[in-house]
């Protein structure tokens, strides 16, 4: 039987990679760094995901439960890999909790960290309580508590929603987009809309990405849910002691607009993993330009990293869906398999 | 030995999953419809590819090499499926060639249809020579012919480029947004500025949908190349006899535009594959609303059509990057490996 194939990380990506294994009789062995299993969805509690519209712990709990219960996944979980030596089909790890074993690969599905919203102070995160992040606003509804200003509980009456916070903003070094914000703001618009059917909601936008199918969020957003859209450049959010004052221009009319919000929320964009770095360190493998895992060409050498045997996939690449993260674990993991199980070579009927 | 696994549709998606099978030691038969093999990068011709920059015909043409190289893969040209029947690891199947084989699943990697031009008419296309589609821009720059109008062969000295042709468009039945067109027409502003440095290209958008790290085929058009961007809804393409003429309103300034160009360049969208419906029938599978193979959670059920041991990946489940159809095509390709070669039951060292 071939060495079991090491997966660091237990996201969306990181699940399917050890759920496909398992399908195939391959064993795993799971490194998850926090007290438990399912990444940014589970850990930061997000509400229901887009593009499916399943609440995050049943979709994303379901694939937990299926890892958990599989016997050909080992899972270790508050741990981190420290050591990671050795060559394709014998790699030797090293694991925080003492543990030592040998891979046949190693399939990193690491992910990315949110971007922390006090690096753009202007915009009021960090001084008025009820600036918020999309990630706080799906807590809120996901914990059933509902929509509610931080600073004294109250229903806000008037919400903004600012798109593109820490993405396509050279001023902080973060020229990309982080491609799922829009789709997303446009979700919770309507979950907010649909609880406080009396909140204004708004959105401000440089452009409105629900690319492919999500376009269908762009358009329900507006007609079913009324949720309206400012394309605007912000430059700073206030208070007057009451309200928050989003200032800025409005880039369709030219003119500057200043309005006054009970809550403000960030469309937080995705950053590099805070632990790249010492990812790349430990692995050996490179990064690209921004931080992230560099990976190998889709065409020939999809989920591939710079180093034989070290596979790559989801948010560790780049900014990523959940879906998309899934198809590449998927694909990383069936690398990982035809590395670790040479086929015998028959000639074709 | 399991039998072979069928892969209808030779583009990056069927190419991908032949060659993942392959590497696992599991032989497929490639039914492809086309004369050759490569999908529409190849057979429309397309230039460089979005993001990776590399030429279709070099990318994709290493695809089809390595497919064909391979002792494990069967692949029939000029050929489709008439028959289909049976049940998931014997599935009997007749082609148009007459062949008859059994297969233990079927890989539908059936892509998409490019939006004809002439369901737009207002926008010119079928109208005046010198109106032409991005496919068609594609093929002067891949041939080496350069860009030029056909009208009369000359260099166009002012080109339009209009985004949405076929998407996001509720008059013409197409809502969904196209998923590749904005980064593939910055591509294509800038290949233009290249051959042709005097040239003027405008690129005429709604939102301008370059997501992820395709954000830099954006910036790079601008600041590098000079593209020009505006934000418009565009009423009418016509003709004063010796320029084409484009006629809208500009968003941003709030104000109607007639701009002349020389060329007029359609965007163009994906439309669900012309052969779904018999593709439906033939293989007993659901389509989801627009036309396209309905597809399974991505949870639980990635890959997934509604019939069982019928996979589906790529742009036929709707727009789709090359990228992310590769992806999904070996994610495809490892479902169906696992449903065909049943694992021995191991537990976890």
């Amino acid at each position: 039987m071939s060495k079991p194939i090491l997966i660091v990380g237990s996201g969306p990506a990181g699940l399917a990679a050890a759920h496909a294994l398992a399908s195939v009789g391959q064993r795993s062995v799971l490194v998850e760094k926090e007290q438990r299993l399912g990444g940014a969805p589970i850990i930061s509690g997000y509400a229901k995901l887009v593009p499916s519209g399943e609440w995050a712990r049943d979709a994303i709990g379901a694939m937990v439960s299926r890892v958990e219960g599989s016997p050909l996944v080992t899972a270790h979980k508050g741990a981190a890999v420290t050591e990671f030596g050795g060559a394709p089909g014998a790699f030797n790890v090293r694991l925080s909790n003492g543990q030592a074993l040998e891979a046949g690969a190693a399939i990193l599905c690491t992910g990315f960290t949110h971007f922390d919203s006090v690096n753009k102070p202007e915009w009021g995160f960090g001084t008025f309580p009820d600036v918020v992040t999309t990630t706080q606003v799906e807590q809120m509804i996901s914990t059933g508590k509902g929509v509610r200003c931080p600073s004294d509980g109250r229903k806000p009456e008037r919400v903004a929603i600012l798109l593109c916070v820490g993405s396509r903003d050279r001023q902080i070094g973060r020229e990309w987009c982080s491609k799922i914000c829009c789709t997303v703001s446009c979700n919770i618009a309507m979950e907010i809309r649909e609880e406080l059917p009396d909140c204004h909601v708004y959105i401000y936008y440089m452009d409105i990405r629900t690319y492919g199918h999500n376009e269908t969020y762009y358009w329900r957003s507006q007609e079913e849910f009324k949720v309206k859209y400012i394309k605007a450049r912000i430059a700073e959010v206030t208070s007057d002691g009451q309200k928050l004052i989003v200032k800025g221009e409005d880039t369709l009319v030219k003119r500057p607009i200043t309005i006054p919000f009970d809550m403000v929320v960030h469309a937080i964009g995705m950053d590099p993993n805070v632990d790249n770095k010492s990812l790349a360190t430990t692995f050996g493998v490179a990064l690209e330009l921004h931080g992230n895992i560099a990976k190998g060409s889709a065409y020939g050498a999809l989920g591939e990293t710079s180093r034989a045997g070290v596979f790559v996939a989801g948010a560790a690449t780049g900014p990523e869906t959940i879906d998309d993260s899934i198809a590449q674990a998927k694909a990383a993991a069936m690398a990982a398999f035809a590395l670790t199980n040479q086929p015998v070579q028959t000639a074709a009927a």
